[in-house]
């Protein structure tokens, strides 16, 4: 099929703010004609008996069909009885890495302007297996599970993306010096697929070090792979570093070339409806559903607007120090475009 | 006893760079006059059957004998059949919390000049348990073990510490909305705690958002108390805000009263005898060893002596850009005393 097919995608637009940040994209994707027919999917207002949670069988039988897809936040309802959404999704859609690049914004001031890394995270097991229970009155314990299918698996997703994105560097991280066993099969696996690409350097670095070496020096880092939890740490560390989750691109990769790309930060009630949120985060997690789709002319024009219009300075969010509404911030990408 | 009686304390100067930073400390105690007297003990050169390790018995009786000590850097040599020095040390000593003040460093430049924050671990459990195994082949599991009795511990030395610190806020870290029930244990006892020192603020904060807000606004904290694994993880963080491990100070706290004050970094085999360490995160650990020994006094005058030495930057050691040998700053900081 040609590039200029219509590709179906799903998009779930999400709670809150999602809705409104969702919107963005929608305008950006018109203005820049990128070929995307969305099929759009909302989280239910009941427990669907086939999900275990809000989400419905048809919104995950949609990511299914298309394989492609772009969420943004959705707020899990408190309640028994049910799963959590983004949790649901990983497990059904089996969306085993996690791709966040993380990149300082030319014009946008934090303390570290020279952060350019990605962090690739196994999402499916490690510290998020649910096994849990009290073994005595005040004595619980939780089950982390390492499996060499999982690592072997994030860690040939990481070399292959080291590879094919002119990356030079893999640092897989670890607590192998305490967990010997867990961690030791992680670094085993890392270490098996290494060897195949003699092209990229590889090390190990433990995750307390890595935390240090980050907030000194993030230039050290190039690409990193770790584990369920170390990934949910470091990212979001290395998100600070560049301004926060507003700001940073996440993209899901399931077995058989799924790929679920979500704005990662919260559905921010306070401001839903406002049209005060920054679509930033959404809207760079779109580029890279673009990029996965190998759609990179029409990626790397969304993102350059994106990145002179946050640049400039005169069209920002609340969440940005500046005033503008999401919509006008939105129509300053638009006219980048 | 008068605060000039002779207080007994055990020394382990430790390996590598670990010998010359103690001698540091020897030096600014003699030039203070703090009424201190060592016991010096070193790691023995074949494993001791009693501790399973390198740390002979006899060193663990003289901490359990005057329930204060100092520590440098030590290395676990390599090999089968004996336990990390410093996993001995905890479990022998029953070494329940991790205390690490972390401030900015007058005079020292890095990209935070407001962190002013203390960590305290939990030492003894958690993803630390050792408890590991193989469930079929390419399948391992760790157990987390979370206690009431250790978390109330902690908790209450969180608590306490915070109170006669002139603190104002605690703040829980953890991952209950993933590990329900041993976070979730964990933050059920912080609770409790908290009840009984309503002057003091309690919060509880998500660990991965922890590190994001760490790096954006430190100020934000003020007394962390988390689990094992993730006070080993944000410990290392916030060391690296002020400079990096050379420069923080660690005491742990045992049951019974028992401090050892410890340098957590490594014994930096390369520099060893070559004059050229850095003994500042070894003298600060004394100052806090002093403080634990409420001889405020003599820990304020060395604690001074040290900061303005560092301040001036006129004797700095290589690792923070300076030429100046270990006894040129030592003595540097004499001359301050
Ligand atoms: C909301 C939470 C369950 C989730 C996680 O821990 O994975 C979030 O922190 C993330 O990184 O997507
Ligand atoms: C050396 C290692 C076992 C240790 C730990 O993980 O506790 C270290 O990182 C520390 O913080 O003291």
């Amino acid at each position: 099929s040609s590039a200029t097919d219509t590709i179906r995608a799903t998009l779930f637009p999400g709670d809150g703010i999602g809705p409104e940040i969702a919107e963005s994209v929608k305008q950006v994707f018109r203005t820049a004609e990128v070929p995307i027919e969305w099929e759009e999917h909302y989280v239910g207002d009941q427990v669907d008996p086939r999900t275990q949670s809000f989400l419905t069988w048809e919104s995950l039988e949609s990511v299914r069909r298309n394989r492609v897809g772009l969420k943004g936040p959705m707020a899990t309802p408190i309640g028994k009885g049910h799963r959590s959404l983004n949790l649901t999704l990983r497990k059904e859609l089996n969306l085993y890495a996690n791709v966040r690049p993380c990149n300082s914004l030319p014009g946008y001031k934090t303390r570290y302007d020279d952060v350019n890394l990605i962090t690739i995270r196994e999402n499916t097991e490690g510290e998020y297996s649910g096994l849990e229970h009290q073994v005595v009155r005040g004595v619980v314990e939780s089950l982390k599970i390492i499996t060499r299918q999982a690592s072997l698996r994030v860690a040939e997703y990481a070399f292959h993306y080291a590879k094919t994105h002119g990356r030079e560097r893999v640092s897989a991280i670890h607590k192998a010096n305490i967990m010997q066993k867990t961690d030791g099969l992680f670094l085993k696996c890392c270490r098996e697929v290494a060897e195949k690409y003699p092209e990229i350097a590889y090390e190990e670095v433990v995750i307390d070090n890595c935390c240090m070496m980050l907030v000194k020096n993030p230039a050290l880092f190039d690409v990193l792979v770790m584990p369920n939890l170390y990934g949910d740490i470091i990212s979001d560390l290395c998100a600070g570093l560049i301004g926060g989750l507003g700001l940073t691109p996440s993209c899901n990769i399931g077995e058989g070339g799924i790929a679920l790309a979500e704005a990662v930060h919260g559905s921010a009630p306070d401001i839903a409806g406002k049209n005060m949120a920054n679509p930033t985060a959404l809207l760079l997690s779109s580029v890279s559903m673009l990029r996965h789709l190998n759609l990179h002319d029409k990626a790397d024009r969304i993102q350059d607007a994106i990145l002179n219009t946050i640049a400039e300075g005169k069209y920002r969010t609340a969440d940005l120090g500046g005033t503008s509404t999401t919509t006008d911030f939105t129509k300053a990408i638009c006219d980048h475009l």
